[in-house]
This record gives structure tokens, C-alpha cells and sequence, in this order.
């Protein structure tokens, strides 16, 4: 078995003052601390991130963690749209599947604020397929176009969807390293500005600079030194076209599907014994399909669900989702996104999540998706 | 143990008529006929590519390939610079350590001659640091570096580099995948023009595009009903400093001398046994520096050793050296050269290699490095 025995994130934000590796090693030195985990000890480091080479023509991120770390160990880098993190996560437990009484070390960073949102939007647009960058789709526009396929195939409104933003945005303000930590009313959404009608500013994830480090392990000796411990019950990955065009449906996200019945059957849990999870609401409408996706909820009743505010902290929920804030309000930097909500949900696991912390969290999941859901991630974890 | 049951490669060379998907495509098609293998038996796939992303703004291949093979599986893609392909090949075979009973499709693909020369120069001095980058030091010059160091401290000329592109172009001429298919004279290769003194365009290897792929597989009841098998006795890797002035020496790749000492001892070979080798020879300096990196010359004597010809085909010598053209004539497509040298070495090692195969031959290695000798992969193979 292996076990998460530690994490760390830097804040998410806005974060002028400094660069993609200095995110890198902040998160590095604050996992290590947190573990009492010398470098010399880690045995292969798996590094999630997207943009580095489109943005800041950055790429062989492997040799660059070496010199870091100051070791000559594996470093692995991959990249998998916005579930580069969760990736990077999956194949660093495949290494200790492959590999005992090791240690590794997953990394998740993104720096997207030095960069103009017209070089951002497009950089991101990389996830989408050639013929839907040439039809000049970017993200907004293909979860639009997913929004309003399910809003009129389920008769529902926009408000419907405003649902989430104030959740996640409530749970922000408990979250010190969220980006946004500010309330925000059903009003304050349906009132922001369009990007992709039917989804405004308020239904979307933003533009964040951060990175989030955990260790993994299944060195035993290790394991039972440490404060905190979660153990990984699944890691799974699914794929699915690229393109919106080629899917049958787009009221759900098959990748998403697929990987959820294999999560939970690897897990052998279900579906209710999930006490919090985090998931990837890269746009508000994307929360509610995972819901449904996830089969936490059933197809089109996520619109009406949402409303009852059941997931919401503090309202006695047997499920309670996204309490980093997530996407939403934690912040988006893309390849630290998977790994920050793995982390969010072992704090939860071990009550460490402070302010936010879900009473007797037994069972926690998270999801992670790249581009339009063209992969999706679910990690199961139990405390 | 995991077995390579399969190998195809399109040809390299400028394909102008060919996108990297067509190319990622004609691999997988041809691999998947060489071993009759359905695409859904494939349990995961493992891609390495560079320059997608930063060239083309194509990133998530992962979802693209899910679509391009019609399933729904894990897909990977990894990315190490120059060494992308050797390290999905290391990251696929720690899969099927971690998994039994599987087959698992690695791919490496680039695509780099839709671009202009400043263009795809500009892209790969992504694999430097930063600070190189800032300096305008590009991949020639780093070598240049290592070559004008290496000459001076060992008392050689540009003569003796010059040995290494006469040897794999005569290669080149008996592989029709290569890039390059012409003989050159020493004469040739010092009378052309300096890229980056002292190292010439003949001691440079080539812009290409190409694609590469491989059937690895752990399960015996397929292996058993294939033609052709090759055992993988170690796949490793190991990383440096990315910056060349934080480097004790110049005059080796650190991390090619840690890996091989690891792959030796994982394979339970000794050097000796190696009767064929596939090394990362980006520029004629490189292939001598690893041949005393890996262990079958000694420091400082690869510049005399070279002229000797005992690792060019047909000369009888105990181990030949790039008989695929190596990346200076076969050609450089980067993410797929990791994957073109160990099929080098499986078509080598099953009789396959046609008019340049050497005979009885039973051990055989490939040497794929990151940038400058940030990150060196090594793969050894048995028949």
C-alpha cells in the first residue's frame, strides 16, 4: 500500500514577485520540512506541469529539478493538459507499485500571470484539438457550448450553475492559499460579465500562478516516523477524444465516467462512503457534470441538486465538495491544480484543513481533467 | 521480465507532406501489423514528444492519441527534451512492472521541419537554462563548449571528431528509414561550414520529422505467439545540473556515467558483452564522450580510439556503434530518436537489421540524452 505522509502548497494568486521555479522550490522545501524527508532519501521525482515551453519556452524540467535538489535521481515530467498533476500523481504511484520501500516526490506547477491573457488563452487553447483552435474555440467556448447543451436539455436556468461559484467561493474564504478568499451572492454571478454565454467571469476558474507538492511512500519504516499519514486506495486514468465533435454526448464527460467505475471498483468502496472530494470545476457547469459523472448524483438532476446546497461546508452534508474553494476559488495553475486537490483532500483525511476541516472524513476523492475532457483523473484516498 | 515484441518507424527526413499526428498514426499502424496486435488489447500508451506544444501549440496528445486509436485507456505523454522517447520507453516498462499481463504501446514523434531553422533553434534551447538561453548559447555552442574543452585537455584535433559523421553516414547508407543516405569523407566533413567552432555542419545532426513506435508486452500467452522478442534486462535514468557552468567536468556527462553503472548492474552484463550500441551522438563530440561515459573506452582516449573504426559495421570489431545512421544520418526527430534506438537495437538483436546486421548478435544498448547531459536514459536489451 501506499500512503501520502505529506503536503505542501504555496499560496494561489497573483504572484508577480516570482517565477515558475521559485514556486518550484518553495513547494519542494515545504513538503520536505513537513516530512522531515532529507533529498538524498527521495528516489524519483514526477513533475506535472502544461505551459513552462509555450509560455516561457522552458521545457527539460527533469535536468532543471536535479540541479534543485541537487541530486541525480529520475525526474519525470508530464503533461496531460490541466491533469498534469493528477498524471504526474498516477505515474508516481505506478513507481512505488513497481518499486518498494521507495520514496518519491510529485510536484504540480504553473506561472501564467507574467504572460498577456491573449498569450494565456491561447497557450491554453493547446488542449483543445487543431480544428477547434482553428474555429478559434477556446476553453470558455467549448464548456459553453457543453452549458448550453445541458441547461436546455434539463430545462434549467443560469442561476442554476451560480450555485457552485458561491459555494466554492464561500469555501475560498476559509482557505488561507486560496486565490480568491471573498464571498460572492447568486446576484454578484448572474450580474458578471459573459465570456461564453451562458458562462461569465463569475462561473470561471481563473488565471493563478502556484505550485503544490506531496510525498508518497511505501517505506514502511518511513511511513510510521510520521505525523500524518492517508493511504492511496486508486489512481486511475481514462482518455477520450479531443474533440467536442466526435463525443456522443455532451452532457457528460465519458472520460469521467469511465475512470470513476474503475476508481471505485480498485477502491472497493462506494460511491457514499465519499466524505469530501475535490473536483474539477474548471467552469461552474463542469462541477455539476462531475457530480453526475462521478455518479454522486443522477444525470440531469445536478441543476436542482446544486441548489439544495447539500455540499456546502457547515450544512451537515454527507458529502461536502471542494472545501479548498476549488478551481473557482483556490485558483488554477494548471499543473498544480491535480496535486492541490489530492493534498486538500489528505489534510482533510488526517484534520489538518483547519477552519474548513469536514468532522470524521473517512473516505476522500479527487478529480482531475485535462482540456474538455479529453483525460480524466480520480484518486481515491482513506485516512 | 517485459519482452519488445515489436518495432516500427516511418522514415525521417523532411516529410512536408505529413503532419505528426499522420506520422504518429503510420507508427501505430505499422507496429500494431507486426505483431498483430488489436488496438484493443492495448492496456496503456506512452508518448514522448518535445516540441508540440512550443512549436505547434499542440499539448493534451494524450486525449489525440486516445482518439486517434479509438480507446479509452491511460496515455502518457512525457517529455525530457531530447531523451522524451527513452524516458516514456523507461516510464512504460515500470508500468508493466507495477502490472501483469499487459501490453503497453511507447511512441516517440516530432515534427520539425513546418518550421523556420530560428523558429525550431529558438524551441530547443527550451531544453537550456535560462541563463544559457539569456547568453544565446544554443545546442551547437553548449557542445562546442564540451568539444573545445575536450580537445584541448586531450591533445586532439578536429580530425578525430570528424571520424564519428564518416562512420554513420556509411551507416545511414545502409538504412533505408534514415535521413541522410550518402557517404561523406573526412575531407567532406572539415572542409564544411562551422556551426559553432570547432564542431561543423557534418558534425551536427539534422532537423527531422519522424515517428517511432515500440510493442512491449509482459504477457506471455501473446509473447509466446510472436516472431520476433527481445528481453529488456534494465531501463534507467538518471539526471544532471541543466546549467553546463554548474558541471565539475566538461569533458563527460555526468549523468550518462550514473545511469550506465546502474543499467550494468540491473542487466547483470558486463560492457564487453555488448555487441551492439545505439549512442546519442547529437554532435560528433557526443558519441566519443559516450563511449567513455558508458564505460567501453576510458576517459580521454575516444578521440583515438575512433580512428581505429572497429565500431563502424563490417570492420569485425566486437561491439559497432550506431549502425541505424546514429542521430547524425539516421536523423533527430527528437521525441521519437529515444524510441529509433532501442528498435535499432531490438531489430539488431532478433536478426532483423538487413544488409547492416551484424552477426550473432545477443546484448545491445541505447544511450538517449536530455539537452546538454541533464538527463540520460539507458535501455539494455538481450536476444
Amino acid at each position: 500500500m501506499n500512503y501520502i505522509t505529506g503536503y505542501y502548497t504555496t499560496k494561489f494568486g497573483e504572484l508577480w514577485d516570482k517565477s515558475l521555479f521559485d514556486l518550484v522550490e518553495e513547494a519542494i522545501n515545504g513538503v520536505l520540512k513537513s516530512t522531515n524527508l532529507e533529498r538524498k532519501k527521495i528516489d524519483a521525482v514526477f513533475f506535472g506541469n502544461m505551459l513552462a515551453g509555450v509560455l516561457g519556452n522552458n521545457l527539460h524540467s527533469t535536468s532543471k529539478l536535479s540541479e534543485i535538489l541537487d541530486v541525480n535521481i529520475p525526474v519525470f515530467r508530464t503533461e496531460a493538459a490541466c491533469a498534469s498533476g493528477g498524471t504526474a500523481f498516477n505515474l508516481a504511484k505506478t513507481y512505488l507499485d513497481a518499486n518498494s520501500n521507495k520514496n518519491v516526490l510529485v510536484i504540480g506547477a504553473e506561472k501564467m500571470t507574467d504572460y498577456s491573457p491573449e498569450e494565456v488563452i491561447t497557450a491554453l487553447s493547446a488542449a483543445a484539438s487543431g480544428e477547434e483552435q482553428e474555429a478559434g474555440l477556446t476553453f470558455s467556448g467549448l464548456y459553453a457550448m457543453m452549458a448550453n447543451f445541458y441547461l436546455e436539455k434539463y430545462h434549467y436556468t443560469e442561476k442554476n450553475l451560480a450555485y457552485v461559484s458561491v459555494k466554492n467561493h464561500y469555501h475560498g474564504t476559509l482557505n488561507d492559499k486560496a486565490h480568491f478568499r471573498r464571498k460572492i451572492s447568486i446576484d454578484d454571478v448572474l450580474e458578471s460579465a459573459y465570456v461564453s454565454y451562458p458562462l461569465k467571469v463569475l462561473d470561471s476558474s481563473p488565471i493563478s500562478d502556484g505550485a503544490s507538492a506531496i510525498i508518497m511512500s511505501n517505506n514502511l519504516n518511513f511511513i510510521k516516523k510520521q505525523d500524518y499519514s492517508a493511504s492511496v486506495l486508486a489512481s486511475e486514468i481514462a482518455t477520450d477524444t479531443i474533440s467536442l465533435k466526435s463525443r456522443k454526448n455532451i452532457d457528460e464527460i465519458l472520460a469521467t465516467k469511465i475512470v470513476s467505475d474503475k476508481a471505485f471498483k480498485m477502491a472497493k468502496i462506494k460511491r457514499s462512503d465519499i466524505n469530501v472530494a475535490e473536483l474539477h470545476d474548471c467552469f461552474s457547469i463542469a462541477e455539476i457534470l462531475a457530480m453526475e459523472d462521478l455518479g454522486f448524483w443522477k444525470k440531469g438532476e445536478g441543476g436542482q441538486k446544486i441548489m439544495e446546497e447539500s455540499t456546502t461546508y457547515g450544512n451537515g452534508g454527507n458529502l461536502i465538495v471542494n472545501t479548498s474553494g476549488g478551481l473557482k476559488a483556490s485558483g488554477h495553475p494548471v499543473g498544480a491544480t491535480g496535486i492541490k486537490q489530492i493534498g486538500e483532500i489528505f489534510l482533510q483525511l488526517t484534520g489538518q484543513a483547519n477552519n474548513r476541516q469536514v468532522k470524521n472524513a473517512k473516505y476522500g476523492l479527487a478529480h482531475n481533467v485535462g482540456g474538455s475532457g479529453g483525460t480524466a483523473v480520480v484518486t481515491i484516498l482513506s485516512s
